[in-house]
């Protein structure tokens, strides 16, 4: 099962500490996201199995933690600062600014095909109708306004401007003085930290073709209309791998990685069923790519969206940062760079010639990435006693909190004391953060640890320490109870045995 | 023994790859480091060691991760708009600008001494010193040009202008617009999340006091002379805690955390005698502060420089961000604040009534921590055969590299096969990252093991697949040679008791 409506995902984040609006006591920042004592967890336990499969699993990959800031030169010899780019419109009457794919998007399909008919494109073709109003602004303003396109804003159909590109880097002064040359970017991909540093891997890791070079970390987007939640924000956070390799072997990594990728979101319970491959036609694809497969995930309410995009991006990009462009007989084609002081090239494995390798990009959303993830775990469940649970049967290695520790009476010190000590035995496991929990009673404790995916419950109660209330015989001194998230079964293990019985189960 | 030097460590970082400069290829960016395949896991090993300490280990502690970007109404009311500046002189001549203190500290002790006598202060009271020149700046202005202050680009004697103070924080704009109100910072400090998001976490998980959040995370200062490679940078990582509790108990806690930080920082390998605490005289003590430690450690070339500072920070902070502050008794002196929507408040243990916690905040530096970490780790050896060694006694935990495995010959696939086994055998013991390690001969392996810190060295040989080139009875087949990085033993191990014999040093 998986949720059936994002609503259903954002109360949930929200009640439970998994996401909550950023800067919220201010009135909150539109786009911006604070992750909560769930949410940090289960973040992590997303980059760590990442990291894992594409760092810790090879033999050819190198991983990399470059600065968000960066040299204004990077991002214009990557290409950003003349296209990285969506183009807005702006309504004279109210002064709203949208981005205007989604400002068509979401008309009522009726205008949606009078703005498609003005500009001689059809609906059935969303992307070639967005191209066509780029194309000829003074048309396109014209068809907004005749479409009787509305400000979703007002309400009112908008009095609306000519597209113009909106740069979505973040821009920022560095240092003391406020001159032309003293600014920088926030990085709107991790990418770039990887390509600038190509030559300083290679030469510190003695690298030969192939091998990749891995990097989880923030970056950051300006988007016009940011929304639906963590999917489309300006704070995020990718997993992206540049893979380098022999011009020639380009394709088969190509369809390596796509093979190696899906099986990575089906081991994190997103399963190939609920991803379709989608191999971007030739006429939308960057100027740079060769091929791009769109990984698109059915989210609930938004139904399919990117969640990863697996690019081949040939030489492009080492081509663009590289000095001595012109003597390295580069494929695609890149603009002059006279500010490079490295030549990115490495010895071709067979011929030692230098050569400027090919690259396979698959890049990953973090956030995109949880919010598949806990949509596919989001179950409602109808209980043989015909009440209703919420349960999040996340896969154990993502879960939050692994286990809870429950004492039966908080008050007693007999009981908590063991609680702990199981607490801190089980947290040395290592698998992760487990829980000592005496903040409520053992119902409503088994009913937040199935809603927050905890996989086992352990409750000490007065038979553990051998004070059942029945007077048993003690036959159940120093056992606890285990109770499983997803069977609801409880077990009686010993406690010198629980341990074992835990880590058998989790790692 | 520990690096007698800043360049020992430089040279180290940049040739191993732990650590490169941002943006290198044009020209860096200053201020601004990338790490490398090396740095990205020591600093992960790091802050995972923190989180381990103070969430994991601990049931008093939640998480969190917030955005970097913030309203400005969150740094404007707590206090960093108006104060989180430096002072900073210009030199008419060459219009360089300079953090004043660091000017003045920069000069040769007769110019120090002459700027002292000018201002009718002491060089051995600098930060009196420092203070006396902002309080009266046309005063400063005479008595830098009188004492012959040298730029330090030009090399002459320069004609400074009054200190102005400087704001440090990172300014950007959010959204298509332009106007007043579209900007945000970049975070000075992860503080202001957990103080934001103070409530949110409280309403999540039921917390009571005392309790603390913790966050690991970047923040970003526009230092005026970023310098000492990664100590002071302007793009920087730090691990905060923010410790709620009753006030009255405050200062019990604070001597809680200053005796568990210095004991996490022994357990990294930084052990105390390494650490002067500076009890921060009240005269220099921030306006919301009670009382501060700063751990002070002894950096090579650098000197004692602050680690981490352990702050009282009374109510200030709650107070500072809460609304209806003049109901909540605060102790502390804070400005109007009529922009939060927020209450906050927790119930008091014992009378349930509503109270703004007293907060203890240990506060460290990621970088500052690996640049000790590798500091304290460095060390040169003299074998017995007189050559000489550097080797990083990293504890295990923090080794980069946990084991490598070395094919004694990388074109036998009966050997590699072996090796590539035995690497994966061993990554999924879930320890870090054990290296396939093919890239030069044995000698040169184990050297740059060494330099790196691997705990272990794995070599498969002939011995281990039965073909000794003596023609031994194969009394070694299926053994392995294990190498300690420290003791040099070399220890002939079988395969199928290797996990464990690994297991049972490193875990």
């Amino acid at each position: 099962m998986s949720a059936s409506s994002m609503e259903e995902l954002v109360s949930l984040c929200k009640r439970r500490g998994f996401i909550f609006q950023g800067s919220e006591i201010y009135g909150g920042l539109q786009g911006f996201y604070d992750y909560g004592p769930l949410g940090v967890e289960l973040k992590n336990n997303i980059k760590a199995a990442w990291w894992r499969s594409n760092v810790y699993e090879r033999d050819d990959m190198e991983g990399l933690d470059a600065s968000i800031i960066m040299h204004r030169q990077v991002l214009r010899h990557s290409g950003h600062e003349a296209t990285f780019s969506d183009p807005m419109v702006d309504n004279k009457k109210t002064n709203k600014r949208y981005r205007l794919d989604h400002l068509v998007k979401d008309q009522k399909d009726a205008v949606q095909a009078q703005v498609a008919e003005q500009m001689g494109e059809s609906t059935d073709n969303f992307p070639a109708l967005v191209a066509a109003l780029v194309r000829q602004p003074a048309r396109a303003s014209a068809a907004l306004i005749a479409a009787g396109v509305r400000d979703p804003f007002s309400g009112e159909v908008g009095d609306w401007t000519e597209p113009k590109p909106f740069n979505m880097m973040f821009k920022t002064t560095i240092g003391p003085t406020a001159d032309e040359d003293s600014y920088g970017y926030l990085r709107p991909e991790t990418a770039q930290g990887i390509f600038t540093n190509f030559k300083n891997v290679v030469d510190s890791t003695s690298r030969r073709l192939p091998f990749g070079i891995a990097q989880i970390g923030k970056a950051f987007r300006n988007e016009i209309t940011p929304r639906n939640f963590i999917f489309r924000v300006r704070e995020l956070e990718q997993m992206e791998i540049e893979f380098f390799c022999v011009p020639g072997t380009d394709e088969e990594w190509h369809e390596h990685w796509l093979e190696r990728r899906l099986s990575w979101w089906e081991a994190q319970g997103v399963p190939r069923s609920r991803i379709q491959i989608l191999d971007v036609p030739k006429e939308d694809l960057a100027h740079y790519s060769k091929r791009t497969y769109d990984l698109m995930y059915d989210y609930p309410t938004l139904g399919h969206e990117e969640i990863e995009g697996i690019a081949n991006r040939t030489d492009y990009d080492l081509g663009s940062h590289t000095k001595a462009q012109a003597e390295l007989g580069l494929v695609a084609s890149v603009e002059e760079n006279l500010d490079s002081i490295a030549k990115l090239t490495i010895p071709h494995p067979e011929t030692n010639k230098p050569v400027v390798p090919f690259v396979i990009e698959p890049s990953a959303g973090v956030d995109r990435a949880l919010l598949a993830v806990l949509s596919e775990a989001f179950t409602k469940e109808t209980l043989e006693n015909g009440s209703e649970r919420i349960v999040l049967k996340l896969k154990p290695h993502l879960a939050p909190i692994k286990v809870a520790v429950i004492p039966l009476a908080r008050n007693r010190e007999e009981i908590t004391s063991v609680a702990r000590a199981i607490k801190a035995d089980l947290q040395r496991l290592g698998l992760g953060r487990v829980l000592y929990e005496d903040s409520g009673n053992i119902g409503k404790a088994y009913r937040r640890h199935d809603e927050v995916g905890t996989p086992y419950c352990v409750t000490v109660d007065f038979d553990t320490i051998g004070q059942s209330a029945e007077g048993s015989d003690g036959g159940l001194k120093d056992t606890v109870t285990v109770r499983d998230r997803d069977t609801l079964a409880q077990e009686r293990v010993k406690i010198s045995e629980l341990a074992d019985w835990i880590r058998s189960r989790l790692a």
